[in-house]
């Protein structure tokens, strides 16, 4: 088996630009790193053997450009995509850095901050399309609440579906080959997000009026954050067929969003993740959703963007060998015929934990 | 406004035979409290001013009775109920209690096992439509794994999909008018359940061969558990036309099942839940799944039984004067016409905080 | 009893400037209201009945401010104090902000920045003893990781301690009638923040040249992130005779640091609190550190102030009428006598729940 | 280096009776496996390569046990420790089981109920010395609280070092060479426990009148529970000179108390641990407090304790690799003289991460 673990663009691994982007303003402290346009990452990221970008509006050009330096920067990125050939595999709207979205966008309570939202996804809809983006996605920043009188959660709902069914609309009008996916995530910056978990996103497409159009985009650190087991969540979004797309990072349960390089936190639910993607041929990008630590300067930026491709391909790897270890399949081969018996669950768990750490060695059946 | 806050039946408060019976064995100590046989609850919970009851089928008879102490058991049940008037709301299927069901009862990997929890759900569906319930509640609390690679989750969702389609045509050949309600629980006694939460019970539904026989039983302490809103999570299975039934308690977040009395934990987050009921006109069982602290004797339980309903009272008051309150009622009809001006929502909590303690006098309309 | 609730400078009520200035940037989003200068900020709470405010010295100037600028900050802010009455509680210096303190300040892994920090805090300290601040609040924001191997624990943490004996050293010689207070956090915006609890503030303590000079700041939103208990928390501080200061807010556990209005979160547990500071005599200020939701103009921000100080006079006359209450009085007389009797746990928690919601009436002993 | 990890007495493993013979009885289930005498305990103990048992008195022998029955019961005991050969590390009193602690044991309300513990852990600590146990362990179970009226928490502390102070005085008498250490926990099986956490335990010491005597014992699921980073406690427990035991095992935050294998919930963290306590030269037990997963029966709970012991072997052989890396400690060397540059934190813990995996090969320096 391959021991290098460099990635190849067959890997079909993507970032956000923003995960190289960004540059460390958080509640406490100012940027330490100097801004990255949209390009520079594009160019960064092939180098490191990524194939693909998602792209927000804003993190291509600023919310408030003139058309002329929209163009601009549009070009400027274009210009990248094609010198690199990364492809473009999703794209979203930037509805919550923006003042006027304070109180949401699909779901604020102001009429004209909810058309003024959907007029800016469909005007980055129409970008989308042109750079070829196959899936869409939407993450409600700021569609939440801190306080339960200021807005009327079925009225939110509602609106939030009224909002999505619209979007449906518009894409099929305009013959774009789009669908739709969104991300849930339970609180921060809001009190409570709406559609807090996978489950509920599911849930919540079954009310649109175009649920074939929309799945969901699971992200490792919003289950976590609310403690979750991201597997289970992801299991039941492939049985559904909904798993549209998938944001990899990592975070320890019960805190602020850590957007961790991938398999930091908690290696065996990353490896346990690796392995069912791998095992049921999920064949969408191996998206990272995640960003350096505070303390890197942009060499370390690339060495989290490297880290999180090759601890996938190390992980990968992994899955492949528990797959093929004698010991580990026997065990799983008697699941279901123990009776009453004990299940042997604590031997296999331990064993892939040596496995996970490397101790194995060759146990191949 | 009545101040007395003595439960009638009108106010279709209900409680678990297993609330008031509960003798405090946990992981680190033994029973606090004689045993309590079920007609005996429900004497004491007519007394207290219960409407309604449900029951666990080991509630009433052991797991291993015999026919004729199974049916001296159910006689005296039922004569309680004929002698106070409460009704049966809803019936559940001990899954969990014995050693048998380790590792899950519908996703078990071991078919026996899987097979023998059917036989146990349909014989107590036939006593369950016999005395009248109308609902029957599906709580899986062995259904899920501590270990990755214990149980294939896909298999699982599948298995406890194909256990409630055949006890949906069960149901549905036997001709019994009864409902199905699915109650998520994110983990313990298992380190991850299955369905863990009201969004991914609503999403798993939709998979169901009979999804319109099957609805959710929302636990406010199973939400709280995962540090989720409970209120935006009943909020979404009332506007699924799913909240079939509801287990109000309390508990801190992040911690084990604490089962603590309605309103006692996080008032504020019952306040709105109460308010949400009552708003929305559900008309079920307000049924609480709590137990009295281990330090009590029967006569703290009964303060517990009393407690909840007293406080869901107080609460059902407050939130009629809230929707009473001109001071409140100006600034709701303000919302989504503030533009983007501050959006006076700390001025709205205030109010709704001041409101819930008593201070803020008549302010009518 | 008082029912109006209008704060008054015996009340004791401060604020942080920077929880009245906070401009609402967060990681996801941009300022939502102007810059408020710290004078400014002084008029506004002494017009609300606070009487004191802590600052951070970039606060009040900026980090990079010339020597004119400086003075001139400080001219305005000390006129303001002047013109207004209200008093300097409490000083901090801002050692989180600034890109050099990305790995900290004590505890940075470069001596250099350690320096800096020192001498940083040296200033802050002259001002702050000229502007009469009689507590110097420590509050390392950035002092922790998020990797265990980027910081020896056991070298920051003597490092911490080096930090402040310098200090202490610094205030003995220099003869300020001024005590230091560290206030613990668990973590954000670090991973994981050294000294992360009131209990590990309360030994590190003892670890230093001068612990009678150094106490502790309890902030109710920091121990709630973790899930602890605020008041066990504080109690315990107080038995040690290290209660300097406390920080006032509220905040739903296990999650992003909320920083939200006092008792808007959880209402019981701040009406404990309010009751052991009044039951103990805690004689320093009631400060606050907390802000308005990011949804709110300076209204909202007056509303949210306002809020915080009604609500601890609410509490506060709650507490009374607990220690007044006959039938309460009568419970907590017979704890103690009930030998293995049930505790009646239940009916005093239930009690004081009726209590805190103002449905007890009068039932004075 | 070996690659067996085939545990050695000089390794110095410890278990807990309890670990090995808890029959799997929960909140929600009765027990699964049969009851496991305490001398067989110690032979499989010895079969499996530990060198130490710890025990709590009603291990041995029952609360309510005759003399005679307590003295058959030791004597199996003793000779079951002969035979093997293990010693007894540590001893412990069950203040917990019994429902007349159902309110704690030193900070009952009861006075003679706090009589009554100190009683027994006396008489348990005469057998402790007969037994060769140097340590005695607290924990306290019930020592806590639900309701915040139910207990004084100032007085409950003041009980606390009460009870403590008496039995040191205790031990001094009798000429005992045992000191003690305590373990703290946040909630579980009470809502909230006093000294939650290390910290709090350190601080705690001090108010104590022989604070020499008593230390700590970090249990790594208890401060998880909390989400607090088991290796900072420790550390700072090891700088105050009180690591006096520590409990090894694992746990996923914010959840009820798991007791799962050490190492499979979160192996980066037990890395960090072994390593730390490899590094500082802890020669104490390494204490496994665990459980096997109620799915086993006695071959799991052998696979079980194998597996901490084999996961701890690996990780100290990792530790020890990560001590010889060349590129890690040349990073490692670094820390400190990087300036304001990026300070390489990515890469040091991605190249942890993947020898943690195993995939660095020899990098030796």
């Amino acid at each position: 088996m391959s021991t290098d673990y460099v990635p190849s663009r067959e890997d079909r691994f993507s970032f956000g630009l923003w995960t190289v982007g960004w540059q460390g303003v958080d509640v406490f402290g100012s940027a330490v790193r100097p801004p990255m346009p949209a390009e520079r990452a594009v160019y960064k990221l092939a180098e490191l053997g990524a194939y693909g970008v998602n792209f927000h509006d804003n993190d291509v050009f600023a919310f408030d450009a003139t058309p002329a330096e929209r163009d601009e920067r549009i070009g400027a990125f274009r210009k990248a995509l094609t010198e690199t050939g990364l492809v473009v595999t999703t794209a979203t709207t930037n509805l919550f850095g923006h003042p006027m979205f304070k109180d949401g966008a699909f779901t604020a309570n102001d009429r004209e901050i909810r058309r003024f939202a959907l007029a800016k996804v469909m005007r980055n809809l129409d970008l989308a399309a042109d750079l070829g983006a196959r899936t869409y996605i939407f993450w409600g920043g700021r569609e939440g609440a801190e306080s339960g009188g200021a807005k009327d959660i079925r009225a939110a709902l509602d609106r939030y579906a009224e909002g999505l069914n619209l979007l449906c609309e518009y894409v099929r009008e305009q013959g774009y080959e789009i669908r739709f996916a969104i991300e849930p995530k339970p609180n921060e910056p809001r009190g409570d997000l709406y559609l807090p978990t996978v489950g509920s996103v599911l849930a919540f497409i079954a009310t649109l009026d175009h649920p074939e159009m929309v799945g969901v985009n699971p992200e490792v650190a919003h289950e976590q954050m609310a403690g979750l087991n991201v597997l289970h969540a992801v299991a039941q979004a492939w049985e559904a067929g909904k798993l549209f797309h998938i944001d990899l990072n990592d975070q320890a349960p019960g805190r602020y969003d850590q957007d961790f390089r991938f398999g930091s936190a908690n290696v065996k639910s990353a490896f346990g993740l690796v392995k069912f993607l791998e095992d049921v041929g999920y064949d969408g990008p191996r998206h990272f959703d995640a960003h350096a630590y505070r303390t890197e300067d942009y060499d370390g930026v690339r060495d989290f963007a490297r880290g999180c491709m090759r601890t996938y391909l190390i992980l990968r790897e992994r899955a492949r060998q528990w797959n093929a270890d004698g010991e580990i399949q026997a065990l799983v081969a008697e699941l279901g015929q123990r009776g009453r018996r004990g299940l042997g669950y604590e031997r296999l768990d331990q064993l892939t934990m040596e496995l996970l750490l490397g101790v194995r060695g060759e146990n191949l059946s």
